[in-house]
């Protein structure tokens, strides 16, 4: 077993374990909401959470034909024909600091017109406790542990509606998660070590990914590489690539393609040819690379995310820092005065 | 009248007057469409035109509640789940070369569930022509003429539908519209040249926009700047940019708004406070300092993203082009080789 530095791997699966232990209380949440009828499901976020939310959608979009809406907080609290929003709506969030600013503005916003928002939230003393119905309180937080949250709500939602028979069985599975991402994170780990130390210094780098990896593309670029380690990014959707961003890729260009396993794939590997043309700065970050133990392969897609978060947003993110020399924690900017 | 260097002012009054010049032809066509009823509206692009057709669609959802989605054409033909396309969907698309691969194999797609594609291209002897049903022509092409045209059938079925009355008013106000857009290109001339001669060597330039303005931003940032120009950019919205984007901005960076009149302009408004403050390279390009002769105050957010294509697309890739010694037709990769 790899020696992780800087993560506490036993840390690491003792609060897994907490976020999976939430079970019976999302569950009897999702029970209780499956008494109504929904036309819609609405998802707010901002910033790294519209992000997490994303996949989410794209996966129950897959399941039923019920509309699933990822709303910006900044740009819903302005919309003007925010229609989709009704009695009829389940409205969703999560902060894990409950003090996001758009996060509770669009909150009361939906309060405002008659209309509850469930989710999940740090503790009960943080603002956003109080304008949620029925709060889950889940302290740990991290990407991962949300993105199980987030599946384990909806899909017993989307079990008790008919959508999604194989609930109990993937439910069970996902008390392997934790470990799986953790054996990601060692498997990984060299690597990560590797393309920081060769690319940390870059003046841009270009991130790729498409359909259930490109939010985590954005997450790693946005959230990560240009929030925490000020390193400069062009994320890119393998359907874009073709038209435009190409034009600027030669050897003085790094460009990381993260390559999923959903419909998309293709578009990836169109791109993956191209570059590996093109410029000798390539790095080709694929799923398909990263087996779980105890978890059925048709759960591959859903869980591609949480791969991805595993091994870029913790295990490179953390040798970026190492080589940069640039805490994670360190903001010039972000929540250090208003704007 | 400002000299426009490397542009013909008369040949682009009168190509915008020959796209005006469909008018009768676009309508007659709207009118037949709107025998029938249609539960959603599914627009076809590829690159640039996606982002050609996306802020036409935003303008429309303000109107009706009826769904209206862009489809990117790589991935529409990939997806698993496209529900939205039903005998009851209206499919648009558009591609002056006619050419397109990716337009092309989606229209085919289309087709073969049984399903007609209407729009535009080129002329009779492009693939696209056989395959579209009544096409239109428009053989000069142009993102300005472009938005015309989207406008006008769609607007044209709206108004049909009950969703927008005064179409006839704004008819008959757009064949002001070229000598508008002429006289925009004339009014930010000497800017542009000043900003391209400050910036056209940047290591990177982040372009901001939101709602309306997001897609000329993306638009210019990738078929412009990157495609046409090898200009490394990092296309932003504005509601992310306080969510990580704003840790790199610094007097290293020039930062563009690109500011808009719709419902979020306030979130531009606190980019532009912010990146005030934080660069020394920051240029705010602002729809409002446009203003349109013959044409009403209530149309300016619609036609916000054809100021954009005329100041920055036409005007600013020219002198970009000027300082780099780059001709704007000139591509290392795309379409010079199959990949």
């Amino acid at each position: 077993m790899t020696e992780l530095r800087g993560f506490d791997s036993k840390k690491f699966l003792e609060n897994f374990d907490s976020v999976y232990k939430l079970r019976p209380q999302v569950e009897q949440l999702a029970d209780r909401l499956s008494n109504n009828k929904y036309k819609n499901i609405i998802m707010i976020g901002q910033g790294g959470t519209v992000l997490n939310w994303s996949p989410v959608a794209i996966y129950l979009r897959h399941l039923a034909n019920i509309p699933v809406y990822v709303e910006n907080a900044a740009e819903m609290i302005l919309k003007k024909d925010l229609r989709e929003l009704t009695s009829e709506s389940l409205v969703l969030t999560n902060s894990v600091s409950g003090d996001t600013p758009e996060i509770l503005d669009a909150v009361k916003y939906v309060n405002s017109k008659g209309v509850s928002v469930y989710g999940l939230t740090g503790h009960e003393d943080v603002p956003l406790a109080k304008l949620l119905k029925d709060p889950i309180y889940h302290p740990v937080g991290g990407t991962d542990g949300s993105y199980l949250l987030y599946y384990m709500l909806t899909l017993r939602l989307y079990h008790n509606f008919g959508f999604f028979s194989d609930y109990d069985h993937w439910a069970d599975q996902m008390a392997n998660l934790g470990k799986n991402l953790l054996k990601f994170r060692e498997q990984f780990d060299d690597r990560a070590h590797k393309i920081a130390e060769k690319y940390y210094n870059a003046p841009l780098t270009m991130l790729v990914g498409s359909g259930m990896t490109w939010n985590p593309v954005m997450l790693f670029s946005m959230c990560i590489l240009e929030e925490m380690q000020w390193v400069r990014t062009r994320p890119v959707k393998s359907s874009d690539f073709f038209h435009g961003p190409l034009e600027i890729v030669d050897n003085t260009l790094p460009v990381f393609l993260i390559k999923g396993e959903d419909e998309y794939r293709p578009l990836d590997e169109r791109v993956e040819r191209f570059i590996k043309k093109f410029t000798n700065k390539v790095e080709v970050i694929d799923s398909k690379d990263f087996i779980f133990d105890g978890i059925d392969d048709k759960y591959r897609v859903m869980l591609s995310p949480a791969i991805f978060s595993s091994i870029l947003d913790d295990r490179l993110a953390y040798w970026y820092h190492m080589y940069r020399g640039h805490d994670l924690d360190f903001r010039r900017y972000y929540r250090q005065f208003d704007y």
